[in-house]
């Protein structure tokens, strides 16, 4: 698989879902098709799919939608014609009624034709512009993955799906904090501008030092923790919610977009 | 009347939204509550609401969504607390089958349990932006309706939903044509961005003299007509449809909402 591995960072979106199609790769996406979209996935029953799309238009910013694929529809044509959202992911996970089955890497035999496809935005596209603007990312420079915390903030309710709003937090030097808000603000199709600045307190987290999930990081004594809404919270609504089925990207396996980070920019 | 139309001008919405609800105003809503945002009404049968959530979510800048009210529910929260769609909308228009019906002043007995509402973002939000910028707008100036075009782009479909994007023109003073496009990207939440500048017939407009609907406007010689996507393009897409029942505003009588224009900028 090293030869792989040295190829694959150097091979296109189509040829990458081409290769996870055939099964070749099933590990994360992190690092892959740099500077191209990478995208959550939700999938579920048509009989939870507006209450699910009216809580990402209630919450756009941990639910940032990049398309909506109809009833039985699994090419997303915006965001990358041809492919199979069925197939081109490396891993995906399984959940029934809030509860997580198994992981598998080709979802065809769980497909029917009333399900309904999400693809949501994701924090690499904007840590792609912090790092073009020369702000350090923290967790990547460890190694780490991003923390991320529950914090005391309830999205909108729509339906059945409600829940905290879960960040991640990154500590950014002072001098760059304007900066990082500005750029992130332009990408508001993949979370957008942060939800808050400084003390964690003000946002229900106790200790910076004990993330919900992913990894603590070390933040220098002059530098501020800044908190953009996360992925990880239409997930927890949706388990939550307890629907019959639920399939998902797994963690850190996302499926990668034809489309640009840049061109998402809002403006 | 002319005591209360002196009067109106100075309303809180609040205070409007009760005049309304007791017969007392059956106008257009132009000019009243300056500062704070009007909202177009769509009203659908639930049938039809995923499908048209849809066509707004992949048509955002013809389709801004201030709020969605779910099945049944008649206070919008979001936008004016305590506010009752039914009744707070100085006219409302009936369709059956896309053909319509009648206007009414109050849809009370129209309301079933099945309903779902849709409050759209209006341009007289970013007009009001650009006026407080010193950006003239021609059709007010000349006290007629924004000139409309049925343009060449089509919108992206969804469901049932489809037809061409709608625009509105307004021309501007070469040396702020700049600034115009600046100041309405900041109000996505209302059309936002132009979706054109400049030769109509590059959007497919073959006659600026000859709106589609509206009327026209004077273009100084030097002005450059700029074209923002318009609230027509929802309506035009309802109507080819033919839903069994559509309940929209009556043109001109929108939803004087709580929020203020300013407020619903993203950045």
């Amino acid at each position: 698989m090293e030869t792989e591995i040295k190829d694959i960072s150097r091979l296109t979106p189509k040829e990458i879902q081409a290769l996870i199609r055939k099964g070749k790769w099933d590990k994360p996406t992190a690092g892959l098709a740099l500077g191209y979209a990478q995208a959550n996935l939700v999938i579920l029953p048509e009989r939870y799919a507006f209450d699910f799309l009216l809580f990402c238009q209630r919450n756009p910013k941990p639910c940032p939608l990049l398309e909506v694929l109809e009833k039985g529809v699994f090419e997303p044509k915006e965001m990358a014609t041809g492919a199979d959202i069925r197939t081109d992911l490396p891993r995906y996970r399984i959940y029934k009624k809030g509860s997580y089955v198994k992981e598998v890497e080709d979802i065809s035999e769980y497909w029917a034709s009333d399900m309904v496809s999400f693809l949501l935005g994701c924090s690499y596209s904007f840590e792609f512009a912090l790092m073009e603007a020369g702000i350090p990312i923290r967790h990547i420079e460890e190694g780490k993955t991003v923390p991320m915390y529950i914090s005391g903030i309830p999205c909108k309710k729509a339906g059945g799906f409600e829940g905290p709003l879960v960040v991640t937090m990154r500590p950014i030097p002072p001098d760059k904090v304007v900066r990082a808000v500005q750029i992130t603000t332009r990408f508001s199709a993949v979370h957008g501008a942060p939800v808050h600045v400084g003390d964690p307190l003000k946002i229900g987290i106790r200790d910076l030092g004990k993330p919900d999930l992913g990894d603590p990081v070390r933040i220098g004594p002059d530098e501020v923790p800044v908190y953009w809404a996360c992925g990880v919270t239409p997930q927890m609504a949706l388990m939550k919610n307890k629907p019959d089925l639920v399939i998902t990207h797994s963690p850190g396996h996302l499926f990668i977009t034809d489309i640009r980070n840049e061109d998402l920019a809002t403006f």
